[in-house]
């Protein structure tokens, strides 16, 4: 039986499983990436876990999948990553060189939009993919393939929703990502924190740099903490005007939205979502809008693998 | 010699052309649409040109293809079109009922950013046109093939650039086509005219409606008219802010633009417009956006015409 390896390596875990060839998870485990350790170390990390899982597989694995969260060009160089220290390395090489094996190097989201894809809808042709999390990540998939444009396309989390609007973290002004994303909301706290309304969320923010989780967002929500309703409102009716002009710009099959926040969240802001999607649509595409859930959750990126390898390989039944 | 028929259909013009295999124009003519006499005026119109072209082709003519500024399904059916009494009729079977010749419908601004894609970008796989004129329509090339998503995409012109700005034609506010287009143009010219200002544009402006020319802006930039500068720097700003957005999200090989707006003002906006797309742009993505002009002016949308009819036959060297 033919297995395939597939690792999710995040900034803070590595997500990694053994898939037979009828896409069943075989063997599946995480590690910390402990990316402040360096290239080399986390390298030798990967090394690691792709020897387990070859021990695992029994030496019957065809091939090895790896996603980064970075900028990927011709599915094997690692351009630039910012939460992992791959600068301009070619990690497909790396990788082949060391275990003589076909190797398939993807960006994260697009692994991870990839494994939705396959996993919930084969009968569509075009669809758009937001991660909403820490940063807001996005994929595109055109005629069934995911697209790529250049390079580096799908940077939907930095398109202009607000001129002039608040600063982001990648240097532009008024993006999605500042509204709806953790990283986004969490500046808004600490500003909103220098005046004098009291809010739940200011109490969840930690003094150690680190983010603030969604289900704090939503604990707060729940509670009906005046600033955590206007954070959810807001970036639901952001991500709902996102929609609306990529329905006008694309009009794609389907819209599917993942990650903490969406999890977190979701549920209670779809129907503003889709309201304000409905809003920022030209009359004629509005009433044709569908925006699903992931379903996969942290099993995206490693399943989008599996696909990927398999495909890459040839192999059917993929 | 293989010969085909291509029609680009105007709200006020219809253009025509006779083919040869190697795209060389044999014959070349235009007429009035003359759409407000109705949709049998219009389709009998049709009828004639093709007639006339058929006999120009001393009937070796292979094929058909209509180009129309409306939503086209499966290059078939006009559902809507604005400025034509065309509403839910399938044109291709009409056409194709009376000549018995295969016949091909298509968008207007598709065909034309077809045209212009074969005739100057064949090195290229992903491309977006932009033609900025009484509207502004856009187009979108994925991999080397026109995309129409769920049908009707490419709405450029109403991709939201200011939010909750400008009231634009199509009910929505602040779309690209509210700032940069003829009609988005008169609009603010309009609404200036009332306050006290002086500008040669309001001279410009005719009483019966009818949309301001881009030549009549370009005479009032050159003389330095005040408004029509302010007019012309904000369009290629927000111009450049659509393309700087477009690229964070697809990230095509080159942007086209054309267009009465950008022939009569593309040079003298230009370096404008590329400024702003890099300020909109990611760091990343910045220094690698192409953006050029249309070659084929008014043929466009023809030569587009023939491209198609003759790919759609599967006839080689289109």
């Amino acid at each position: 039986m033919k297995k395939y390896i597939s690792l999710d390596v995040g900034g803070s875990n590595i997500n990694y499983a053994l898939y037979d060839d009828k896409g069943k998870k075989l063997y599946n485990s995480k590690k910390k990436t402990k990316a402040v350790k360096g290239k080399d170390f986390v390298i030798n990390r990967i090394f690691e876990i792709i020897e387990e899982l070859i021990d695992e597989g029994k030496k019957s694995v065809e091939g090895i999948c790896i996603s980064i969260p970075g900028i990927i060009e011709d599915n094997s160089k690692v351009l630039f990553c910012p939460n992992i220290p791959f600068y301009n390395i070619n990690l497909k090489k790396i990788i082949e060189e060391e275990f003589k094996l076909p190797t398939f190097i993807e960006n994260d989201v697009n692994a991870a939009m990839w494994g939705e894809w396959k996993n919930t809808s084969k009968h569509y042709n075009n669809g758009i993919g937001l991660f909403v999390g820490t940063g807001v990540g996005g994929a595109l998939i055109v005629n069934d393939k995911l697209y790529s444009g250049k390079g580096g396309a799908g940077e939907i989390g930095h398109m202009n929703v607000v001129k002039d609007g608040i600063m982001c973290g990648c240097g532009l002004k008024g993006c999605l990502e500042s509204y709806v994303s953790k990283s986004g909301m969490m500046k808004i706290i600490e500003l909103e924190a220098k005046k004098e309304d009291k809010s739940l969320l200011y109490e969840y923010l930690k003094d150690d740099g680190s983010v603030i989780k969604s289900s704090s967002i939503y604990k707060a929500y729940e509670k009906k903490d005046k600033l955590a309703r206007n954070l959810v409102y807001r970036g639901a009716e952001y991500l709902g005007n996102a929609i609306g002009t990529l329905t006008n710009i694309f009009n794609p099959d389907v819209f599917i939205l993942g990650g903490g926040v969406i999890e977190s969240l979701g549920e209670h802001m779809i129907d503003d979502i889709v309201y304000h999607a409905k809003e920022s649509a030209m009359f004629s595409l509005r009433s044709d809008i569908k925006v699903v859930f992931t379903k996969l959750g942290d099993d995206a990126g490693i399943k989008g693998g599996y696909y990927l390898i398999k495909e890459y390989l040839g192999d059917k039944d993929a």
